[in-house]
């Protein structure tokens, strides 16, 4: 962590921490004090609002869970709740209202929202009702999540406003681009290099 | 962890899980093997049943989060669904579904739940829910509920039944134990022991 720190890069631990109060506030500790310190964490919000304030700091990022792309979750974030909409856009709501007053640079949130690639059909809803996250996506390669789902979730963007370029989507892959070395000839590194020149050659493509 | 093994002592890690695939074995491994390993662990099931399953082995136990004793849990576990019940009843129903497979001695289940002690207006409900789960139940003394929160959440026993004599909850407290010295003169042993025998008695109640 601390060498990502020095090199300049972003750091975000995919904890998927939720508890409640004195314990969220050690979390929230163990994951941004001292220098393995990270930028931002992913929070699992099924215990509710209180849960996610311990971990809102100046500078530093939280993101939610909303909707992930492991197949089992449809059974439980996209059931249909009385009032309208699921289990999902519930936390979608949840997460949009605690980064009301938490809006970092370019009108962009620092409360953010996890929502997998492979859920596309949704995901233009869900960018409606959080229309100041950044969406952590992950499930690009491996997980089967490609361009065409990730379009549903980028930012619209106003003219001229401050927030003008930020598509608000923040796409990762782990497996596809760590493991490109495997059953290939020659020096991982240039394995790895090459699947992630891939990866940011396809997402220019959003950038229209 | 491996002391209190030694001790004959059953043990709770309650790390509240919860990833997909891969992540959730590596998370089960980190949880029950080795000498420091764990007898049950929290997991939170928002991702679904497929996060849960890398956690079930012979002879070790699971406790679902499925209704919390925090405030702003309200918000999101009580949400009313379409189909009816609400978003923590979904829970429930998935846990007594992993359950059923899933039985241990005298008729319990070694998928269990976590049901809050401060929510016993629907304990009875989440009860006939999962009849065969251990509630793992916390917020006795310090978080607010007390013997009357605990009732409705113990198990109906049948006469003569293997499970006859099997109430179904665990109930914890923490800091009211283990800060029972605070304030108070004389050796903390005593005062944490005298706070542990206040409890016990209390809770003898229900074993009518």
């Amino acid at each position: 962590m601390k060498a990502a720190r020095d090199r300049g890069l972003i750091t975000i631990l995919d904890a998927k921490r939720g508890d409640i109060g004195v314990t969220a506030e050690h979390y929230a500790a163990a994951v941004f004090d001292g220098e393995s310190g990270a930028d931002a964490v992913t929070l699992n919000g099924y215990l509710g609002p209180d849960t996610i304030l311990p971990f809102l700091r100046p500078g530093r990022g939280v993101y939610v869970l909303v909707r992930t792309s492991n197949p089992g979750s449809d059974s439980i974030q996209n059931a249909a709740l009385a009032a309208g909409g699921t289990v999902a856009t519930l936390i979608a709501d949840m997460v949009a209202n605690l980064g009301k007053s938490r809006m970092g640079g370019r009108g962009l949130s620092d409360v953010g929202a996890v929502v997998g690639a492979t859920k596309s059909a949704e995901g233009a809803a869900l960018r409606a009702r959080m229309p100041d996250q950044v969406f952590l996506v992950p499930g690009y390669g491996v997980q089967g999540g490609g361009l065409g789902d990730i379009k549903p979730l980028v930012r619209a963007r106003g003219a001229g406003s401050a927030s003008a370029g930020a598509l608000g989507v923040l796409v990762t892959a782990s497996r596809s681009v760590i493991y490109a070395f495997e059953g290939k000839a020659g020096g991982w590194q240039g394995h790895i290099a090459d699947a992630a020149r891939v990866m940011r050659d396809e997402l220019a493509a959003l950038v229209g």
